[in-house]
């Protein structure tokens, strides 16, 4: 008999298992359901559809039902949700939603594809009229819908992740006043401070105007349409609400049929996809994974993972090889106008939690030769276990080409790649791509230099908590010392340093600072090379530093 | 006593070396002699200056020798040749081009960074006016020139490696119709066929005259001035001889004073960048080095390989630490127009020539969402050892962003990465940077897929040469097919082909084509599962094919 397999959820790793399942064996008889009545669509394009980049629905649909149904022989019910999963008799009971009608679906294999869903933050007048969450086509429809009509004026997205800027940017691009309320302290709660800061000045250069730290309370009812944003701290009018505060994994039909949860919430799994129970496997956002720096379970909910998990899932479903996925290790990437913020592996903070001993570099670069047209500059932040000398994660930020360095970076991290490897690797270099010493190498110059001891500095936050008792000098010219500086900062410009060192007091630390770092680092070494003992750098430079300059 | 360092050359690697080595020991009396009045100057950017894109020759020079002396405290002698070493007495003749006059110079450590020159193929005709190579800023000012003053109609790149394509794109931007003669079967040499063959259509379409597998033995003189190039199958006229035929190593100063020659024909370098001689170092162009994939010497001139084993050589010079260049991939780039190129590791030809069992796949795919505005096809070539695993080598070319995938694979190929690797990493995706599933990923699943046999395919090349022996079955829609199929190929549509598999002849193989190989592939399981057994896919499909269709 032919084998029976059940899937339940139809976007990213659903559909990418039984597309596969049926190339891996075409005798398979594979079933598809999902509440939804879109399959197969790009959740990471919604932002863009609102924004009129994308301009229509059917851009954002990679393949309709019938289209799926006659590529891949795959069944699609749309509109049916799974209500129970009864293990035991291997059947699950599928719903309906348009007749009500439920039946009871067998199966030898079931694949659990239910993905996530926004959280909604059970604040007063979540439900009114004007508040939004965005996960499907439909979320993304009656947002533009609502912009397409005009009457939206003011805009108030309520979470600083990566979706509610992309939000925010789109809705900015359509001429409405947008704020963004962040309880996190800085927007992109995955980046360190510093990075994060970067461009949450950037995004209010755009004028996105941004509230962090900051608690909303409710939403205020004007006959049925929201109206106004109250925090904790201000009232903000608005017209239009989304709720983009994060995702939870939607695992209760796995949980009550006894499949284990993991620690980070979503379903447990194995390498495999396996579950914990006989022939249920689960993929996607509803799935955890590895980490692969920690070696612990971690839940990044992502449509490039969804998918690598669900042609996993799909070859060992078939039993026709065995698959594995390692693990991830939360590369995540953002534009914002113009622009670009990556990450991958454990930041700073992340690491220090896990208990890493970390040593970190800023380095700003550029991305293509200074004397190429159009090159742009991009700060390179590499997080590195001292001990080990192992990459830990890395983040780059700026409005040069920053997916480039991150893969790079997310390539070495999955090999165990110590920072000396990044010095010497062979990457392309031609003036339109990149410098003959490529930004990830001389940010890895700058950590082997400080691991060596051939280099000391602190880093934008240190500095601004530990104003009051460092000497600062910016080693700049005068004119850019004038246009703006680090507070109490004096002015020694690089040249001149080496007659000018005595007034300097020896005993206080001396923090030197310059555009980017590097021309602080010639100086650093000037210093020590006079005899100077506590000296430092300031990491990136003005140019990172994230606070008010004087 | 401050030791006493002479660099001989003063471009990429001496310059660096040189002031890394001040930084490593600002006690260090370091000298950098060159016989050129630039020192410090972006070769690179040599043929955007020819197009004008660069306007100012200052903008290629990176540091002047005041500045470089200012910054790094390293003494420069321009205008100086070094006419002779002599390991025993650890000196260097140094003659100065201006006054003739020749001093010797005692050092401690020899640093030798002649670089290379361009080959100049001994025809006649080849030092009348108009005829140049392209190596110095004085070369590239007088080409600029020679163009600027409006003389020049017509230019012959003699040569159609990478430089001398920058040229010929560089010259056709500023309306010069322009021919490019290659001695070998196709323009980029390095590459492998069908990939070059691709770059080579592209060139002709943008206007460019190419005429490969043919010897230019003449250069004509009218009145002292060329005015036509003679090959052994045409004459072409020319105002301008661009002749860009490789180049060699510098290396008769270190042969004469009894320095080894690598079997490359460069200078015998350990990885520490340390010659056969004691207190001697070679780095930059004028040394070898080794290829990271085969292990054997390697001599691959490039500015970012200049620039990493100057670093290298100048902690080894200054004993304060150990650092070495383990070697390189032959990674390299070029724009031409608005089509990208790359190249990592070996070629299929390379490969195979060195003994791998080898198996490839050409992959064509998005470098962004499909539906993400801006988005451009690449085209993936990888080649993998079949016992292994391991990725041998990568060519990467279209006009979307091909520095990403090859610096993704270069990064994997240093680590020995299989490809399985590749399949499971977690790159960066956002719409505006990459798919889901990123085109390095699909090109991998490509490849396993072959490895597990699960598919077979045959490559452009080959199926060019056994057009008459195989079914070609064209799977696309019969629009597409009327426009231009493989010549001979019959059209059934991957639809229909589950009806219509009677009408092919199951004793006789079986090639399916479509636009990419992805509906191929799908055609392939099809006729599979039909029990046909001599099936192959067309690598690439007609999107790749580079021979006329019909
Ligand atoms: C605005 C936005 C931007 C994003 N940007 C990015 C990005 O840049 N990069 C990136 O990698 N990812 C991004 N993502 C995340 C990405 O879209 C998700 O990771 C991906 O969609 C997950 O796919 P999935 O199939 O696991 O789950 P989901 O997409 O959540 O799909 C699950 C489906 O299952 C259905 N379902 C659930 N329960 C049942 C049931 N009981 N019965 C029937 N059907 C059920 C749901 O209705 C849903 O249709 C973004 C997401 C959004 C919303
Ligand atoms: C047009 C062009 C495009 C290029 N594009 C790229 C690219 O895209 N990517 C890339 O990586 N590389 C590229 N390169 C190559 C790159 O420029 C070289 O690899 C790099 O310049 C090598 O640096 P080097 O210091 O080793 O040698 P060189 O640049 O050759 O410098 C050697 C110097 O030593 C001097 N010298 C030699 N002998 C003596 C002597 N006896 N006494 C005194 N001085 C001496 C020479 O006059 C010269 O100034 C390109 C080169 C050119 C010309
Ligand atoms: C597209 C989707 C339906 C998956 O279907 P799919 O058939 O696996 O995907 P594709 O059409 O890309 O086809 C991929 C197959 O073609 C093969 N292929 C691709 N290009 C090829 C080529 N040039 N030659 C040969 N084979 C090729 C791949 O190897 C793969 O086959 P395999 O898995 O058996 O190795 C599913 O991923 C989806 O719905 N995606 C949209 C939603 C989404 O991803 N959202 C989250 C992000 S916003
Ligand atoms: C530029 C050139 C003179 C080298 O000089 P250099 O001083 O080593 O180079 P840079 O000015 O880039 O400085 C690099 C140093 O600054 C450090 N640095 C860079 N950014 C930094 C930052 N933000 N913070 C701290 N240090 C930084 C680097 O680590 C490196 O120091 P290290 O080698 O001691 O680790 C030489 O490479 C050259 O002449 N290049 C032009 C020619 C060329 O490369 N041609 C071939 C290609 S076309
Ligand atoms: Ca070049
Ligand atoms: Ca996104």
């Amino acid at each position: 008999m032919k084998e029976r397999i059940l899937v339940i959820g139809a976007v990213a790793a659903g559909t990418k298992a039984a597309a596969k399942m049926k190339r891996e064996n075409s005798e398979a008889d594979v079933v598809i359901v999902t509440k939804d009545q879109d399959i197969s669509y790009a959740g990471c394009g919604l932002p863009y559809f609102i924004g009129s980049l994308i301009e229509d629905r059917k851009e954002l649909v990679v393949k309709t039902p019938g289209d799926f149904k006659a590529v891949t022989g795959v069944d699609v019910w749309i509109m049916h949700e799974a209500t129970k999963i009864n293990p035991q008799e291997k059947t699950a009971n599928i719903k309906s939603l348009i007749t009500e009608e439920e039946k009871l679906f067998y199966y030898d294999k079931l694949v659990i594809a239910t993905g996530a869903s926004p959280f909604v933050p059970p604040i007063q007048g979540k439900d009114l009229e004007g508040v939004y969450t965005l996960r499907t086509i439909a979320d993304a429809v009656s947002i533009r819908e609502s912009v397409d009509q005009g009457s939206v004026k003011k805009a108030v997205i309520v979470g600083g992740g990566f979706i509610g800027l992309e939000v925010a940017e789109n809705l900015r691009e359509r001429d409405i006043e947008v704020s963004v309320v962040e309880l996190a302290p800085h927007i992109l709660p995955p980046f360190d401070e510093e990075m994060a800061l970067y461009a949450q000045n950037y995004m209010q250069e755009m004028g996105v105007n941004i509230f962090t730290e900051e608690k909303v309370t409710a939403l205020e009812d004007c006959k049925g349409k929201v109206c106004r944003v109250i925090t904790d701290q201000r009232e903000i009018e608005a017209d239009l609400v989304v709720l983009s505060v994060g995702v939870r994994p939607n695992v209760s039909l796995a949980r009550e049929a006894g499949i284990e949860v993991g620690s980070t919430g979503a379903i447990k799994v194995d390498k495999s996809m396996k579950t914990s129970v006989p022939d249920i496997y689960a993929i996607g956002d509803c799935a955890e994974t590895l980490h692969l720096v920690t070696g612990r379970p971690a839940w990044i909910p992502m449509g490039s993972t969804a998918n690598k998990m669900g042609r996993v899932a799909a070859v060992n479903l078939m039993d026709t090889g065995k698959e594995i996925l390692p693990g991830v290790l939360g590369t995540t990437i953002v534009k914002l106008f113009k622009l670009n913020a990556g990450k991958t592996g454990l930041s700073e903070r992340d690491a220090k939690k896990a208990g890493y001993p970390v040593i970190t570099a800023i380095v700003p670069a550029n991305d293509r030769a200074h004397y190429y047209p159009g090159y742009r500059e991009i700060i390179t932040k590499l997080i590195v276990d001292q001990e080990t000398h192992k990459i830990l994660g890395a983040q780059v930020i700026g409005e040069g080409v920053v997916d480039k360095p991150i893969d790079i970076l997310a390539t070495a991290i999955s090999f165990g790649a110590k920072v000396e490897d990044i010095e010497k690797l062979d990457l392309a270099y031609a003036p339109p791509f990149s410098m003959a010493m490529a930004s990830t190498i001389v940010a890895a110059n700058v950590v082997v230099n400080k691991l060596k001891g051939k280099l000391e500095s602190i880093s934008p936050i240190e500095l601004k908590n530990r104003l009051e008792s460092v000497q600062v000098v910016d080693t700049r010219d005068e004119g850019s010392y004038t246009i703006g500086t680090i507070p109490g900062a004096i002015n020694i410009p690089g040249g001149e340093l080496k007659f000018r060192a005595r007034e300097l007091n020896p005993d206080k630390e001396i923090v030197l600072v310059c555009k980017i770092g590097k021309n602080a680092y010639l100086s650093y070494l000037t210093l020590k090379g006079l005899g100077f003992k506590k000296v430092k750098i300031l990491d990136g430079g003005v140019r990172v530093y994230p606070f008010e300059l004087e």
